[in-house]
């Protein structure tokens, strides 16, 4: 498959369900709405939201029908972008090449606008139950999964315990516990959720889960080589962070070769848990040996 | 009635809850979770969980079904505080008596805190399904409520007009306008929900949400005359910080006595309304009454 035109039809569509879901209205708080628009359409590779769409292919559903939940799973990362460059926080200026929103607005503007979009993205969850008509269970799950995947049992969780690690020394398996609750939690709940939208059985949605699992770790592992290994511009960002601040990363625990070396057997062992899709999953295996090549 | 005692017992109903849908679990982010307990735990009033129990009640229903929707309440009002405080926001040193969520433990913690907070009452509200089984899209419909007066529709929205309102001479319309979406709002929707918790009809919603956003004004005009008349020790915090801040208010924009004549008035239509409920609503009616002779 033609991976490239894939993510970009997939892209263009969350962006405009994106726009839809969140309009420019000039109300009376127009300032916090433009700063949640400048963020969430800040050129973000749609990740979340295009796993989503892909797992709820893989079961064999029309992806667009994961659309308002693709949406609420950016929504929900965007804040936390937001929230993490604050000044308390990690104290970042540029983000995708870009001022951050505090940079842009103002630190005050910036908490209220990762805040609504936070609350946004449930409030959006909750209004598309009409969709869901006779299986609202299922969207009930959806978001109790989501929450939890993005409160302190996960991505609220791994940014305290990221912020309590910087400049002290890690083993390996704290290491793993910080990503997989930072980073792994939201990006499994985006297969999950999708696989559920899609109408998954128990027994898809376990696989998936373990995908998402894997592809969480494999992510953040790559994502550490890119920090090492990366171009500024190809990036959005500068290289070398996680040194300057003193942060574990894979590499720096166990060398770069080592650790490109697991997540390649990470995604094999991933993508060999997904025989039972067929063809119907060749997105994901994709989207997956991609993460294996990305340089941003 | 006697409302010193229902008002008692109802804030240990609630505080016994939120203690148990909130566990001091030691888990690997425990400092991001004893921020909330900090915040969640620091003596409030619960005037938002038990305006949503009173309307259960209203109804006819047993008030402690409402009891997960009104700690979500509650969840949301502390996370408000938490981030309102912050120094880049209001930059408040104490709260209910004690040092607020940044002061005790550090900034991003409290931006975390709250965060988590947020999040934790949507996953909470949607973990409850099979307490609405069968009746799943009345749940939805709260959550969906919830989420457009907590965010920028509502609360973020108030919070951020708020903030562009300081030091500049504001209209008493665009004063109603900051009331009505920063505190209003929640405090309609906590109405509003406990009265679909316990199974209102459209009709008995109309005369409810009308109260709510009756008692809404009335509860701001009240906190800003007892900022102005208020004493310390009674209020947990320090009064006169709205003519420091020269921030409006209704008694500067319209004389304390006007305000006062004002909230009076409001609260007699907002109670002449709950005609059609009887002996049932007496709660509601008290707890307007006292929001009148309140000292704190």
């Amino acid at each position: 498959m033609d991976l490239k035109a894939y993510l970009s039809e997939r892209r263009d569509l969350v962006n405009r369900a994106l726009a839809a879901y969140l309009p420019r209205v000039r109300g009376p708080a127009f300032r916090v709405v433009e700063a949640m628009h400048y963020s969430l359409f800040a050129g973000g590779k749609r990740l979340r939201p295009i796993l989503c769409l892909a797992a709820c292919e893989a079961v064999g559903a029309d992806p667009t029908e994961a659309l308002p939940v693709a949406c609420a799973l950016e929504m929900i990362h965007t804040y936390s972008l937001i929230h993490d460059d604050l000044p308390a926080m990690d104290d970042d200026d540029l983000r995708r090449g870009r001022p951050t929103c505090h940079k842009q607005f103002d630190e005050a503007t910036a908490i209220l606008a990762g805040d609504g979009l936070l609350t946004e993205a449930f409030r959006l969850l909750a209004e598309v139950a009409p969709r869901f008509a006779g299986r609202e269970a299922v969207l009930l799950e959806i978001i109790e999964l989501i929450g939890r995947a993005a409160g302190y049992q996960g991505m609220v969780g791994g940014q305290m315990l990221d912020l309590q690690a910087e400049g002290r020394h890690i083993t390996l398996k704290e290491l793993e516990t910080i990503h997989r609750m930072k980073t792994g939690a939201l990006l499994t709940a985006a297969v999950r959720s999708g696989a559920l939208v899609g109408g998954a059985d128990r027994h898809q949605l376990t696989s998936l889960t373990d995908f998402g699992e894997k592809f969480g770790l494999v992510f953040q592992i790559t994502d550490d080589l890119l920090d090492v290994e990366g171009e500024a511009a190809e990036m959005g960002k500068t290289p070398g962070q996680d040194e300057k601040r003193r942060k574990a990363t894979y590499p720096a625990l166990l060398g770069a070769e080592a650790a490109r070396e697991w997540a390649r057997a990470l995604m094999e062992q991933a993508i060999a848990g997904l025989a039972d899709f067929g063809e119907r999953a060749e997105p994901l295996r994709a989207i997956g040996r991609y993460l294996l090549v990305r340089r941003s």
